[in-house]
């Protein structure tokens, strides 16, 4: 196994030092985010998993190992072998994979990854199997499991999941049930996410049950959404929480409720760069680019544009958020439209610096090549992240 | 001036040698476009300045200059210095910029860089005035003139117009005026596309007019959207037009009219990775990672979801749009829903490649690190594409 080594950077920068836009992790609120997790989900009996695509970045990773994480989730091979290569080796491939990709997948377990890939149809497990009988290698099988009719999985009361465990097991590669409960994002209160949480594990507990009572090995259940391992009551039969999220939090969490907007610990840092005074518009250099076009709360009780407003030092400015954005421009304005505004000119004079806390931490992050992880106004460290495939 | 380089590498590869997801230019479609709009602009006797925060790539621009283009147009200072290093030196940079990144833009002026900024107030024109003068040059300077309320820009008639102007032409500093006319994305029809290009024209040029009756200097009067690029019937009194997707095209301008959806060059290369069939769901290996999370057609007509998808050929399989993104999962869907679908695991087998045009290629390009270059099956070349600032 390789050795596990951090690739970023200590400073002695300051906030002030930065270039905008910039991509902010306030340290303290990300290892208090972690910390919590980890006892949650250890006070539950299980292992975390933490999904690595969230920040893409081995320094945010081996903090979450150090606190106690068992593995990780990946949504790439690209992420997979960057994680290998840093000493990571215990891996979950939480995608379908393409055909064309298994070769390069399997080089992965020949070279001692233990990692793990998801199917969800005979179809796909035979092309699994094909390739590990050329490569000479079994990588573990996962049989995703669909517990909200949300994206990919076989239902836990199919037919065809004991075809599917027939096969893989058949080939020694049966390794367990993976389910992702995705619709625990459109859920609304405490009630709604404690139910679609046990929904998510009863159901994938089921799959397993049924796995077994056919006398097919099943060691692994792995449930996990941020929402649900935030609302989790119980996780009897499962053996193991994947979650992604909840290393930053986003505004997506803050609207169902899992996080306050102030334990966000990422944000953009922009400047002011110009005003319309009439409308009340205060220019920043953080458009979509820096922002990211998603607008996960657009469906949300409150919507809150392209992200919520803060001062430099991360306070939420009550009513603000970008309203609108293009490739470069930000677009900030007040909820109550001009007459709330006030002057702009004079409360944010061209230079200003603002964070803007994301929608969803992930795409945010995504639009970024590296993270300034500050304290105050320090920068302790700048960490590098990847994308790509 | 440095030498121009292409960047990109020619290959012998064929498209089923990529792999997936993978972002593909069609070059004989871009070629085309990149011809039209320079004939176009020629014909209407103005120079053409490319924006390239389109495609951020060496090479293409390379393209666009051969074909007649005049200089560039860029959204970071970023783009500014790749494109100067690679040979490129006028360089309008058409955002309002930061005061913190005032010495950084001297710098490429000091270095030999024909940059100019925009401004669009007093307050601006005397910080860049300072700058420059601790600096010891003296950049060009444009003044952003607001055609039509969308976003940043001093309007024509203003007598801030003039103070502004008054300031920058007594330190030798005063170049023109500039405009973009964001709201012509929002047209729907032909005639309103003429009215939006020739209100663009008009304000513009009388920002420009009102300038040198107060006998202030006005070289450059810069005026552009892909839309209105299309569409303008007269610019008489502009000097040049700055355009940026139409050499990709995209279906938000296929929506407004401007393009058909086979003209369009720019696509993203995925393989069906699982099925719903009782919902007639193709789920591909290109999310919203790969797309990007822009939401383009949503206010059009005719919502395209996350793109429209096409076989591996580029031919548009009709009904038929990536209807929901996850970060690494497409679900294509079927306009008329299952019924309307079919038997998707037998028309679309797993391994199946599929490309997918994208609502906006400025933000689904961004998504990626390379361009694959193809005609027909044939991977003529792979050219580099940068992002951040």
């Amino acid at each position: 196994m390789p050795p596990q080594a951090a690739q970023g950077m200590d400073t002695a920068m300051k906030l002030a030092d930065l270039d905008t836009p910039a991509l902010l992790i306030d340290e303290p609120r990300m290892m208090r985010s972690i910390a919590a997790m980890q006892a949650r989900i250890d006070a539950l009996g299980v292992r975390l998993r933490p999904h690595v695509k969230t920040s893409k970045c081995i320094d945010v990773a081996l903090r979450q190992r150090a606190a106690g994480a068992r593995g990780i989730t990946v949504s790439t091979l690209k992420e997979a072998e960057e994680f290998f290569a840093a000493g990571f080796d215990d891996i979950v491939y939480a995608v379908g994979i393409a055909p064309q990709r298994l070769a390069q997948a399997l080089a992965l377990v020949e070279r001692g990854c233990a990692l793990k890939i998801v199917v969800d149809s005979a179809a796909a497990a035979e092309q699994v199997l094909a390739a590990a009988a050329r490569a000479g290698v079994t990588p573990g099988v996962l049989i995703e499991i669909d517990v909200d009719g949300h994206r990919a999985g076989v239902p836990p009361e199919a037919p065809q999941l004991l075809d599917i465990g027939r096969l893989l097991a058949g080939a020694g590669a049966l390794a367990g049930v993976l389910t992702h409960c995705g619709g625990s994002y459109d859920c609304r209160s405490a009630a709604e996410l404690e139910a679609m949480a046990e929904q998510e594990r009863a159901r994938c507990v089921h799959a397993a049950e049924r796995l077994r009572a056919s006398g097919l090995p099943c060691d692994s259940v792995s449930v996990g959404s941020t929402p649900t391992a935030h609302c989790a009551r119980s996780l009897d039969g499962v053996t193991e929480v994947r979650a992604g999220v909840y290393v930053f939090h986003d505004l997506v969490m803050a609207g169902i409720g899992v996080c306050r907007p102030e334990d966000i610990a990422l944000s953009v840092l922009g400047t002011v760069i110009g005003h319309q005074r009439d409308k009340g518009w205060i220019l920043i250099d953080a458009g979509w680019m820096a922002l990211s076009r998603d607008r996960g709360t657009q469906a949300q009780p409150l919507d809150q544009g392209y992200g919520v407003v803060c001062d430099e030092a991360g306070v939420v400015l009550e009513g603000w958020i970008v309203a609108q954005a293009n490739q470069e421009h930000g677009i900030v304005a007040h909820r109550g439209g001009a007459a709330a505004a006030g002057d702009v000119a004079a409360r944010f004079a061209l230079g200003t610096r603002l964070r803007v806390l994301p929608n969803h931490a992930c795409a945010t992050a995504a639009q970024h090549a590296r993270y300034a992880v500050v304290e105050g106004d320090a920068v302790r460290h700048v960490w590098p992240r990847f994308n790509g495939w």
